[in-house]
C-alpha cells in the first residue's frame, strides 16, 4: 500500500492571477471527477485541494509571487497512464494558460512514500537521493546496530548499517583508498584492522602477503551479523575471507578495540599499518556534546601510539562537503599526544553518490 | 518565493485506527494555529488538510492498510526551527501512538520547489537525485539545446545540456574511459573527436603529442556558446585548449560531423582513433520512432569506415541500468556495413551519480 507523489511546479516571471489560472483548470479536474475544496489561506494565494476516486488527491497551489505547484498523490497500483495523463493534461494546460511568462517547469520523478522496498538513502550532506534498490537481502538488529543489506541493480549488494550506506560491492574504490591507494607494499607487514566486518580491506590485503593482519570486531552478536550477512551475500567483496576467523596471515579478534588497543600500548607492540575503518567523522560539530568525538579521538590517539614510527594510518573521514566536521577533524589530528603529519585525498566511491575523503597519518 | 516540502512517513504492520490517531495529534495542529478541513475519501482512509500561518499547509494522511503519510510546505523563509518542532512533535506524538506497530519511520530531505537555482537533476534511469548545486553560472540557449553551467562545491563546475548532467570538472573519469582508459598510446596517431565540445578530451589527448586531431563540432553558434562556456568556467577540464582554435597538433573544425565523414570516406581517409562524444544512446528503446537511433547508425557506419584497419572507436554508451536500450545498441554494433567485435565498460564518473557504460569497437 504504497503512496506515490507525483509533483509539477511551474516558475513564472511575473505574478500570476489565480482566477483566470484556476478556472482554466477546472474543466481536466471535473473531467477526472475530483472533488474541489478552496481553502483560505488569509493572502498566502489561491489553494485548493482534490479527492478522487481510489484515493487520489490533488493539491493546486498558485502562489502569490511567480510559482504554481501542483501535488499528485496516488496508490501505486492505480493506473499510471491515466495519471500520466492527467498531469500532462494539466502541464499542457499551464503551459498555454502562462504561455510567455514560464521560466521553468519542473517535474520530478514521483516519490515513492511507504513502499516496502526503501529507495531513498540520503548522503551524508543531507541530500534528497534515490538509489534503484529492488529488494531487501538481508536485515537483522544487532546490540548496537541495525544491518541491512540491499540489492542495487548497478551497485550489486550494499551494506546499510542504521541507515547509513557503508559499502557496495562496486566499492572496490572505498577498499583501495583506506588501504594507501595502491602505493603501498603489504608484503611481510603487520597490519592491524579496527572495524572492517564486510571483510573488503582483509580480503585485498591478505593477496599481498603480510606478516600478520590482525582485525577486531566488537562482539561476537556483531560478527556473526555483519560478518554473516557479508559472507552470504557480499561475495564480490569479501571474497571467502569471513569463512574462517583465521587464516596462514590473519586473525579476526572478537572483542573492543579499546581495551585491546590499550593492552597493545602497554606491552609495546607496533604495527606497520593501522586502518581504522570503525566510523566515520561524526558529523554533528559540537564535540562536546557528542560522544562520537571522544571516541574518535581515543582511537586515535591510542593508534598512533601502536604505530611503528615509520609506519602509516588510514581512516576515511566523510563527505568532502562537511567541511566543518573535516576541519575539526584536522584540529584534533593537530593536538594528539604524540604529534603527527597527515595528508587527504578525494575519492568517488560508486554506491556513496557524493565525493568521500580519506586521511592518512604517520608520525613526525 | 520557494516552497520547502517536507514528508514523515510511518510504515506500521497493522490497520490503524484513524479515530485514536488524528484525535491524538489535533491538539499538536491547534497549537500551531492551523485551521483543519477533513475530506471525504470515498472509503480511502482518513484523509485532513491544515492552513495555517505564513502560508503553512499540512496534510495528514492515515490510509487503510499500514500507512501515515504527513506532508508540511511552508516558504523557504519562514522560521524553519519552529516548523522542525512541529514535524518532531508530530513525529514523537505518532511513535507514541502507533507504539509497537511501526516498521519504518522515514523523514525525507524537504523537497526545495520553484527555489531560484534548481538542484535537482534526474539520472538517466530516472531517479530523484538532489545535487549540492549552489549558483548557475552561465546560461544561454544555442539554436540547438539550452546550455548551463552549474556550481557544485564538491564536483566543481557541471555543464548540463538540456538538462542531463554532460560532464564536470571531477569528471576526468570520462575522458580517461572515452580514450581507451589509459591503455593507447596516441603518439604520432591520426584522431578525430565528434563533438567534445567542453574541450576536455582534447586538453588530455594534445598532452600525448599526436599527429594530429580533428575536432568537429556542429556549428559556430554551438561552439560560441558550448566552447564560450566551457572555457570560461571549465578550465579545470579544458585548461587553455579551447583558447584557440588550432594547435601545432589539433584542429578545431565548425560543421556539420555527418558530410565531413562522407567527405572523409570518399577521400579514403582514415585516422588510427575515432572518439565520439557526440550523444549517449538514446534512452527510447523505438528505434523506428526516434530519429536519434538512425542519426546514431549513421554516425557509427561512417565512422567504422574512416577507422585505420587496426584503428579504434570509442563511444560512451548509457545508464548501466538502462539495459534494454544498451542491448539494442549492441545489435546495431552487430548489424553495420563493415562487421566490428567490440567491448564495453562500466565506468564511476563521479557527477552523474550512477554507473556509466563506454565501448570500444574495432574492425574484425
Amino acid at each position: 500500500m504504497a503512496v506515490r507523489h507525483y509533483t509539477l511546479d511551474f516558475n513564472v516571471s511575473t505574478a500570476v492571477d489565480p482566477t483566470s489560472t484556476v478556472s482554466g483548470l477546472l474543466s481536466i479536474f471535473h473531467e477526472q471527477e475530483l472533488t474541489e475544496t478552496i481553502h483560505d489561506t488569509a493572502g498566502h494565494g489561491y489553494l485548493a485541494t482534490f479527492v478522487g476516486k481510489n484515493g487520489r488527491f490533488v493539491v493546486l497551489r498558485v502562489h502569490s509571487h511567480g510559482l504554481v505547484t501542483v501535488d499528485l498523490q496516488c496508490y501505486e497500483e492505480d493506473d499510471i497512464a491515466q495519471l500520466d495523463n492527467l498531469l500532462n493534461a494539466l502541464e499542457n494546460k499551464l503551459k498555454v494558460l502562462l504561455n510567455g511568462n514560464i521560466t521553468r517547469i519542473k517535474k520530478l520523478p514521483a516519490l515513492l512514500r511507504g513502499a516496502k522496498v526503501d529507495r531513498y538513502w540520503p548522503t551524508a550532506d543531507g541530500r534528497l537521493i534515490e538509489y534503484d534498490i529492488d529488494k531487501v537481502v538481508y536485515e537483522e538488529d544487532s546490540e548496537y546496530q541495525n544491518i541491512k543489506i540491499l540489492h542495487s541493480q548497478q551497485y550489486g549488494n550494499i551494506l546499510v548499517l542504521d541507515g547509513d550506506v557503508n559499502l557496495a560491492e562496486s566499492d572496490s574504490a572505498y577498499t583501495r583508498a583506506i588501504t594507501g591507494s595502491g602505493k603501498e607494499n603489504y608484503a611481510g607487514k603487520e597490519v592491524l584492522i579496527l572495524g572492517g566486518g564486510d571483510g573488503g580491506i582483509l580480503a585485498e590485503l591478505v593477496k599481498q602477503k603480510p606478516k600478520m593482519i590482525t582485525m577486531v570486531e566488537i562482539s561476537f552478536t556483531e560478527l556473526l551479523l555483519v560478518i554473516d550477512g557479508c559472507k552470504k551475500y557480499m561475495r564480490k567483496t569479501c571474497g571467502d575471507i569471513l569463512d574462517n576467523l583465521k587464516g596462514d596471515c590473519y586473525q579476526i579478534l572478537i572483542q573492543d578495540c579499546v581495551p585491546l588497543l590499550k593492552k597493545y600500548v602497554q606491552e609495546g607492540r607496533t604495527f606497520d599499518y593501522v586502518i581504522n575503518d570503525l566510523t566515520a567523522i561524526p558529523i554533528s560539530t559540537s564535540p562536546e556534546e557528542d560522544s562520537t568525538w571522544e571516541f574518535l579521538r581515543l582511537i586515535l590517539d591510542l593508534s598512533i601510539q601502536v604505530l611503528h614510527p615509520s609506519g602509516k594510518y588510514f581512516t576515511q573521514g566523510n563527505s568532502a562537503n562537511l567541511t566543518e566536521a573535516l576541519n575539526l577533524f584536522e584540529e584534533r589530528l593537530g593536538r594528539l599526544s604524540c604529534p603527527v603529519d597527515f595528508r587527504k585525498e578525494v575519492v568517488c566511491v560508486p554506491s556513496y553518490l557524493e565525493q568521500w575523503v580519506f586521511y592518512t597519518a604517520w608520525k613526525k
